[in-house]
């Protein structure tokens, strides 16, 4: 006889919200949220944590940022891709290292990054994912059985690609666990292993792959692709992202 | 020495819109649009046109279908996957052949399906998509020189699987015809690439093949996943669904 568990990762689901407009779709009280915003603002906030920055405090407007000047935080504001005229830095992953960011806190308002991160408040739990936490964000996500809600930051609201295909890898971390994928999950998975053996290459077809060429930060986004190079798992504890 | 043509098809797009919640976003105004609700709204337009019908009416309200009650329209009727009481039919494409609807109008509401055709009105054409015309429309679309947008009626809002692998077999029909396509074209691509061998065996994974199967109408989902089996376009034409 199959004993019903309640509690039985069969009954957790793992979705993916593909772009923030999909948001209210979604029970996002009942999830842990995941938050992906791989070019560049999630990649940013784990190697800033991993360094050593004592919080990250993530805002949605440039002038919101602003407030903070004065104070002793480091203030961070990227539009369209580019640093805000004024501020010390923008979301390059390489404004982030120990010597720049240990101890500090970071104010930091992005494009679409911060937006998912301030949409998703309701949720049980924030943690921000990206190629260099993978496999201990899925490895604690496993280990909190609940539902999970993959939140793709994507670009001003439109789906994309490289965020969808990290989603696909933690999906794909997860599937043995016994998550029940709804069509985006199973989506996301199928392109991630279209892409994993070479994400550079396979990305390099995208759309936004051109645009942030235009920006001259190819070197980001090589960087930003690196799988497992941290293990800190931001998480958000009032209106600050820290080390979990 | 390169001369930039205006009109030249490089400059065309083709776009994805994954679900009609994400319709806002995009520029309907200078595309036609094609509606696509494989499971099974587009599909049985496709095969009621192509029998004869003389229009479909399109509506959102059950109770605006039932307001034709009276008249020689025959009134389909569906919500969350089954025929309405009261009503002639639903939206099987069972329903749709020459017997029952040559000659005659028939006013249909759907789940899905006819949400998407309201939400795109201001389109410079609205088309009707399915793997029942998929070639012919292809063919249409390339002779039209405009830019298209594969609007995908999803499931309430949420992205699925089915309406984006069609997505993804008109923009494989369309790619060599220089169409720049956007991240969502080119994921929606790449899952048809992995279905297209076994149509069927593919989407029986997703959620919404499982809900079907529920409701019993795995004899329609076969039969919508025909290909090429129509030659006529379905388009707006005021209210109405007509032949191109």
């Amino acid at each position: 006889m199959k004993v019903v568990q309640l509690t039985s990762p069969e009954q957790l689901k793992i979705e993916v919200c593909l772009t923030p407009a999909l948001l209210p779709l979604y029970d996002i009280e009942n999830s842990i949220v995941v938050v992906i915003d791989i070019f560049r603002a999630t990649s940013s906030i784990c190697y800033g944590i991993e360094n050593g920055a004592a919080a990250i405090i993530p805002v949605s407007k440039v002038e919101e940022c602003a407030a903070y000047h004065g104070t002793e935080c480091l203030l961070a504001a990227e539009r369209d891709g580019e640093v805000v005229e004024g501020f010390d830095f923008g979301n390059s992953p390489f404004a982030y290292t120990a010597e720049k960011v240990a101890g500090k806190t970071v104010v930091l308002t992005t494009t679409n990054g911060t937006h998912a991160i301030h949409l998703s408040r309701q949720a049980k739990k924030i943690a921000i994912g990206s190629f260099f936490n993978l496999t201990s964000l899925s490895e604690w996500l496993i280990s909190q059985q609940e539902n999970v809600l993959l939140v793709c930051a994507g670009w001003k609201n439109k789906f994309n690609l490289e965020d969808t295909i990290f989603a696909g890898a933690v999906v794909s971390q997860l599937q043995s666990s016994g998550y029940k994928p709804d069509d985006s999950s199973i989506a996301a998975l199928d392109l991630y292993d279209l892409a994993k053996d070479d994400l550079r290459a396979y990305l390099k077809k995208t759309s936004h792959s051109e645009r942030l060429k235009k920006l001259g930060i190819e070197a980001d986004i090589a960087f930003c692709l690196n799988v497992d190079i941290t293990r800190a798992i931001p998480v958000l504890e009032g209106d600050k992202l820290v080390k979990l």
